[in-house]
């Protein structure tokens, strides 16, 4: 076994060349072993072992950067920079974090979780070595599907001006920027960065000078040959068009191809773009040949790939959208879909086939997403953006300027509101309540329940006002039965589903079955509290929060989001503009990034637990308590 | 006089192609004398006289839609659809809006302010009128600048994917984007269009197939000519390898030959780019040599071409951004600058020629901006990101998930904080208190005149733990005395101005001179108020605020920001902790969007002024009144 000894890049570069095959076999087997029982992002990993293993042994971390795009194909790295004995602990609660993270290891220099950013950081580090005239490589491994995210687009033209040296890896695992992948191209791509390629560069410019005077024929020979040529090396030509030295594309997992690749991209002055060709799930059967299932997994049986599946108590949210988006587009025409790529996560799969003309998926895009969205309303459809709550962070100024200040119709199915589990710190989706709120026209819903989302999809699609955002949560419903027929939700009104005089429990979506919990128990102790189903943040609902305030209630609100600008603030705005004294405790996520685990490890670690809420409602009613 | 009869479209195409040319030219004239009187963005529309003529007589809006990127160059548009005699009220408080406006006109289908946008826009509109099954034309027009916006490369992917029918005219007026523009060029791309030509392509390509046998020399051959061609044609093949068919580059200011090539364009099936070459400032002279400082301007001499500046009673709150980043690089070199293509309205052109090294204009990219600078920031440099508020929002991902959750020491110079005045309500920076807030471990500040400005950005650029930042308007400073030496400000600590034990006023930043004055009349009245320079949003003061609650004074606080999840609300959440009964009074931006005018009519449209401020206190000091 060579990975056992292995706990530092130092420990890899003592291995030969030839033991490197025989290594990324072992990372392999302890990938699939370990992530069978944790779970985690198995394909992505298995994609990358022959990549990370060649950057480790060529290049010297940290000193020099690796920036891994997205970050869960990061394991590799993980291993062979010393984190193997934590990997049983993967995505768990105070556990090896999924995605890079600085505070595990110095070898971690770039923190992801969504999706382009690599290449601006990449960026910044390599023109900050060159201020404080360092010497080291910067190199970004970014996916294909990453590539399409504007920032990344911005950050390759930034790089082609400025022309840094650092090292962009293409990890194309899609085929889908390069369908026309030969001998030809790869041949081309090596000749390119041979030593004599500038010379014959200039040598062929010098001649071109002369064409403009030939005239027409030779222009029409030239048009010819440059669309074959076209035809054959477009993804090259569009790097070489912003400036980058194009390398590859090499077999990813071909160790002797790539290191020389490799190795002649280190030596490459300028920017270099290397293309390597990767097979997601590669030397795993079932995650070869589903790796769209294998990109995120739970636990499952190493031979069979079999996924060993919790059984559910009840549809999970994103699942009832799924088949209410159904339901809703067939009486009514004008509704559409949009997925900034994630049709299957959004449970978009049934939609897209059922109506394919009326679902579009844009790829990593979300600031495109939300403004063609506000393109299709201008005409009168009625576009639901299914983004999650984190990736809405990406489009927020096309929330602002495009859909909510030309008020159009535009409905935001907001996905992984509040926290996210495993995932952790960067796709928590905490603040989307806080940033939507201060819009004006803008009103933002959450369920109690599965059935109440789809009368809030319904009632979003009907609602002709302005921009309207559902938020739930990835979790699993309440296991309610679902109604017929859709209900229209009043704007702005909430549901009272308890009375009691002593206390207010003003709950968010899904913080309202704990509120109901948290009533029964407070009962027991002689406390009546009213439990009100908020059901908006915005806009609030005044006769309700009047008539409270009108009994002398203590308030206390509960919402997974920041405590900061939320559903609880916007109760204290209410209360303050209208000068009136009114005591509210609210009760959300702190000021800090709650990291991974899973959702009732994070939940109770802020105290947004039932038991939490009977605290501060206990606290805030003491007076009538002692009244009692 | 032809220009006195149009006042639709219609009237336009009652003209023959030939008087077309006389029409710019009254245009040009019309323009040039009423944006003397108004200021605005003479240059810009300058260089679009003839490609709005030619798109308003070939096709027809409002059925066909035109899309403006950015929308100052939508003037020429707004006169040929019966606004002229509206422009004396041009950018001005209930006048004309410097921008397309829905509820201006018919004809504006899509309001713009922010770049990059029209594309996705224009696409929605396409895949809305296919899934209608209507028939018109989409036309977005973009500048080359606008194209480098992630948003805008976002779009393109998904049209190329798509293959709508729909137009996109680069107007390149910086000729940034094709240095290489001659007559084998327009040919070429003629050619292209011609219907032969699919035929001719798949001939070609049939050739092509039997490339890869011919072996190396052939091979050799086809880099050298393929390096030669991109030399020549490197924006088109951009483009088409991006799916679109690619027409130009074509004169923009010459009439006929751009009809023609719209002309193409209408009849080419697909999306289509028309590559227009304009010149910004066209056909004035002093706008022609000087067309940065022709692209927003005041009032200016029609001959001469010089502005007529008011004396400034004070430096701008950008001008001592720009003086200041100068002071302070050059005692502390780790300090960089970075721009989103703001250099000139962001003051850094001081900066940009003092330490070009460490100043990066990276274009219209914010979100690559921002993590760029944090990938700067990871290195222990000090990057100061000076981006306007609203810009900022077009980053905002970046600023949470890249700076913020890495904690890096990045400093935020939010230019155009509050109200912009004539720019309006696409420019207002009043969102971004709200969307900073929310951030674990973000410092905002904002200083009360220009001295304290200097020193907030010296501490800023000082303070090691974490993201900070500096927000300040574009207006005019206080006029106050400039201190010789930085001083350190004490993070979350404000500065009491004037003692009373009435009411409490908090003003944030610019709100602070206001503040004072409504303290002095208050005075008059018997009303003793205290004073407080809050100099932060986040921390707040925390000892200070307890001491107010702790003497029972009612609070105003005041910013130039929204009143929801701001500085106000800040306030009201420190109390709510706590469980402390405090009254608060919320003095800022109300739930809508403010239009464009000056900042002073615009402060007074919502009450942000002395008078309300002393309103305020009145109300809310009441009980005191009654004691006195």
């Amino acid at each position: 076994m060579l990975l056992e000894h292995i706990q530092t890049p130092t420990d890899l570069k003592k291995l030969s060349e030839d033991q490197l095959p025989q290594l990324a076999e072992e990372i392999r087997q302890f990938l699939i072993n370990s992530l069978s029982s944790t779970g985690g992002h198995l394909a992505s990993n298995l994609g990358v072992v022959e990549l990370t293993i060649a950057l480790h042994y060529l290049f010297d971390s940290p000193k020099d950067k690796f920036l891994w795009d997205v970050g869960h194909q990061a394991y590799v790295h993980k291993l062979l920079t010393g984190r193997g004995d934590q990997f049983s602990t993967l995505r768990q609660y105070k556990g090896l974090c999924g995605f890079p993270k600085m505070s595990e290891s110095e070898h971690d220099v770039w923190e992801t979780g969504h999706s382009s950013t690599s290449i601006s950081g990449a960026m910044g580090m390599a023109a900050a070595r060159d201020i404080l005239g360092e010497k080291n490589k910067v190199v970004a491994i970014i996916g294909d599907g990453a590539l399409t995210g504007g920032m990344a687009l911005e950050a390759l033209n930034h790089i082609g001006q400025e022309q840094k040296d650092m090292m962009v890896i293409l990890n194309d695992n899609e085929m889908s920027i390069s369908p026309n992948v030969g001998a030809l191209h790869n041949y081309l791509g090596r000749l390119r960065t041979h030593r004599h390629y500038n010379k014959m560069k200039a040598e062929v410019e010098q001649v071109l000078k002369k064409i403009p005077t030939i005239g027409e024929p030779f222009a029409k020979t030239l048009e010819r040959v440059k669309d074959s040529i076209k035809f054959l090396l477009v993804s090259g030509v569009l790097f070489e068009t912003l400036g980058f030295t194009y390398l590859g594309p090499v077999d990813g997992h071909h160790m002797h191809e790539m290191m020389e690749c490799l190795r002649q991209a280190g030596n490459t002055k300028g920017p270099v773009l290397v293309h390597v060709i990767t097979k997601k799930g590669q030397g795993y059967k079932p995650a070869e040949e589903d790796s769209v299932n294998f990109h995120g997994v739970g636990t499952y049986k190493i031979e069979s790939g079999a996924f060993q599946k919790k059984k559910a108590n009840a549809p999970a949210y994103p699942a009832v959208f799924g088949e209410t988006m159904v339901k809703l587009a067939e009486t009514d025409e004008k509704i559409v879909a949009i997925t900034p790529a994630m049709i299957t996560g959004s449970k978009l799969d049934k939609f897209q086939k059922t109506y394919p003309d009326r679902c579009f998926d844009v790829g990593i895009a979300e600031q495109h997403a939300a403004t063609f969205a506000a393109g299709l309303a201008t005409q009168g459809l009625k576009p639901v953006l299914a983004i999650y709550s984190t990736f809405l962070q990406r489009g927020y100024d096309q929330f602002i300027h495009d859909v909510c200040r030309q008020h159009l119709n535009v409905t935001f199915a907001v996905d992984r509101a509040g926290f996210v589990g495993e995932d952790g710190e960067t796709h928590q989706g905490v603040y989307d309540i806080s940033f939507m709120r201060s819009q004006p026209g803008m009103v933002i819903m959450m369920p109690k329940d599965e059935n109440e989302l789809q009368h809030m999809l319904y009632t979003a699609t009907q609602y002709n006002k302005g921009p309207i955002a559902v938020r739930y949560s990835k979790s699993e419903g309440e296991g309610v039965p679902m109604d017929e027929e859709f209900q229209l939700i009043p704007i702005g009104k909430s549901e009272v589903l308890r009375e009691g005089s002593h206390v207010a429990l003003l709950a968010f979506g899904n913080m309202v079955p704990l509120a109901v919990e948290a009533a029964e128990q407070l009962a027991k102790e002689g406390i009546q509290a009213k439990v009100v189903n908020a059901r908006f943040a915005k806009p609030l609902d005044e006769e309700l929060l009047l008539a409270i305030n009108k009994r002398e209630m203590p308030i206390v609100t509960i919402e997974e989001g920041t405590k900061i600008g939320g559903f609880g603030s916007a109760v204290l705005e209410f209360f303050a503009e209208r000068n009136k004294e009114q005591s509210v405790s609210i009760l959300g996520v702190p000021d800090y990034y709650v990291e991974h685990g899973s959702i009732n490890e994070q939940r109770a670690e802020i105290g947004l637990t039932t038991e939490g809420i009977v605290q501060a409602a206990k606290k805030c009613c003491v007076p009538d308590i002692q009244k009692i």
